[in-house]
């Protein structure tokens, strides 16, 4: 007999907002179910920083990332692979994604040599030489045992000439078709990953493309690394609507509560980004009111949370004790504030999601916003 | 109508174990019940550091201490005051012992003069000058609204000579009425520190002196500066058959787990070390079978959690995974280290009462000591 388990992802958009392009979804993973929109906290190395996972599943994360590149650098896939594969690594039971290493070759390994076979490069850590390509990507994501795998990419540094852009998004189309090609987990799904810089018809022609090709999913890749916000924006409404309604799309390393809410009015369904943890070790709490920095002089005799709503458990102390913490450099800051911050940004996804449900996405996102302009960044 | 709630400590031992000194007692505070023998996880400047204070509570934790000394200097006890006091500040609901600043003049602060109306030293953080006497780090400690106060003491560097020994020990005993003198605050006790080296005649002349003057409870201060466990269980020996039976007995600062089990077996109720945390920071795992040392090559492949018994998050991971997150220098390494050893110590003290309450206190003690010393340093 074979296990009843689902062998790849499956799905549904269960209602789209008649007030903008937001929709309201559900994947199903070998691994368990999530809804759309999501928010995909980042385990980087095998852990989401300064958070265990148990507290990671009670901010209401469904879904966490790992990184490719940062875990065969350390500790080496082989390991993972031998400790059970990266679930029983991280302790994480639910759905998982992990990056194919394109990002991470592109913003934070040397002398990386880029060419048709895969890219070559030194790690950031110990400056030895390595080499991946698409089939070497998906090898250590089998290993990993992820549910969902993205295809190697060629991402490039904005701003770049257009021969360049096209360049890097047409390799990126031969490699995701390598990719699928090379996947042989079952129970793994891979994503493909659109590209194009800001070049809106190269963007629609590498969506067409991949569409073509048939994925899963579908991310759009090579944002998040300093356009502004229309930028990103006018390029998500150029990508979008050459994407399939009925698979997931997923916007890769954004962002901000601001860049999440714009993104599922046109029509985004995931997101990852390390700003909830990094932002918080730094003293920096996302709330309704706009984002509070801890070090400032005022919270310390402030004996009221972050947020009265907020079940963290950050929120079970004082803004006083919080700024304490990191006047006092004490890990526990960095922790509690992670936590709210992850809690903050499963809040906000919880929102958006009944927000569509009730076809007022476009109200929540513009009271949010209102939220967030009034409060002056103490 | 007043408060029903108990206005002072009370204490009772339960039971005393025939194959030894070691007593099972029940500590009754306003904030609480403690089981005795206890550890208390040490909360510096209001945090056990990297564990949240719901995940302290977690370990079998039922009482903390903190740290005059720390708080007095960052935020400040008027801060803390502020915000509700330690307990509200810090988050911790149950009961709360918090150290009078002596050892932290003695062992942290710089250009110390002690003279008999108090201490005059520098900030070890900004090297501003204070001024400590007995009666301040009890107004401080009401401020803080511990459960147990501590009065100040003089500790002194060892080895000393006889004379400077003794007179440390009779101007700490001397502050010790000073403090009692000072204490105003409904439901805090003052408890009063033996000092006295190595010296056993000294030592004894302390308590009964202590003890002539009455009061809630009694701790054993100045060991763990360097002495041999052997110096220390002798200074033991010869101080606790001069405390009453019907008070606690509190050794400072101490210890290892074996220093533990060696001390209740001399009728010690009360300790409190940072070295499960301290220790749990620096990769070292306390087991049954002696400590781990996680950093080493052997874990980074072993699928097996530190200990099978053990209920804390860290042990839902395999060796490698914590090895990982330690060369990886991730702070869930710290993080899950440090409850893991609070929860060992807990355990300990857990089974410790257990063994007391079947008069089979000497064969637990056997059993620990043998399963340490099989167990080679991994």
């Amino acid at each position: 007999m074979p296990e009843v388990t689902p062998q790849s992802i499956g799905y549904e958009v269960l209602h789209a907002d008649v007030t903008c392009g937001a929709r309201l979804g559900r994947l199903t993973t070998p691994h368990g179910v999530v809804d759309l929109p999501t928010f995909m906290p980042v385990g980087t190395v095998g852990t989401v920083k300064g958070v265990d996972i148990a507290r990671v599943a009670e901010t209401g994360a469904q879904m966490i990332l790992g990184n490719t590149y940062h875990l065969a650098l350390r500790p080496g896939a082989e390991v993972v692979e031998k400790l059970g594969g990266l679930h029983a690594f991280s302790g994480w039971r639910g759905p998982m994604l992990t990056d194919s290493g394109g990002f991470q070759v592109f913003s934070l390994a040397k002398r990386v040599k880029i060419t048709e076979e895969g890219a070559t490069f030194q790690s950031h850590l110990d400056g030895s030489p390595l080499h991946l390509t698409p089939e070497e990507s998906i090898r250590i994501q089998e290993q990993l045992g992820s549910d969902i795998a993205m295809q190697l990419d060629h991402v490039i540094a904005l701003p770049a000439k257009r021969d360049a852009i096209a360049d890097a998004m047409e390799r990126s189309v031969r490699w995701a078709a390598r990719c699928r090609q090379a996947a042989t987990r079952v129970g793994q799904s891979v994503f493909a990953i659109v590209q194009g810089g800001l070049e809106e018809d190269l963007r629609r022609e590498s969506a067409e493309r991949l569409v073509e090709l048939g994925f899963a999913g579908y991310a759009i890749g090579g944002l998040s690394v300093g356009e502004t916000m229309d930028q990103m924006l006018r390029t998500l409404e150029a990508t979008t609507p050459a994407l399939p309604q009925d698979r997931p799309r997923y916007l890769m390393g954004v962002g901000r509560p601001e860049d999440l809410l714009a993104s599922i009015e046109r029509g985004i369904d995931m997101f990852d980004c390390v700003m909830p943890t990094r932002n918080g070790r730094n003293a920096l709490a996302f709330t309704d009111e706009g984002p509070l920095r801890l070090r400032n002089e005022c919270h310390a005799a402030d004996p009221r949370p972050l947020e009265e709503a907020c079940p963290c458990p950050a929120c079970q102390h004082s803004r006083g004790y919080l700024r304490h913490l990191f006047q006092a450099k004490e890990m526990l800051g960095p922790i509690l504030l992670s936590i709210h911050n992850l809690t903050y940004y499963q809040r906000l996804m919880a929102g958006a999601r009944e927000a569509i449900a009730a076809d007022r996405f476009s109200q929540y996102h513009a009271e949010k916003k209102a939220g967030w302009s009034v409060g002056r960044l103490a």
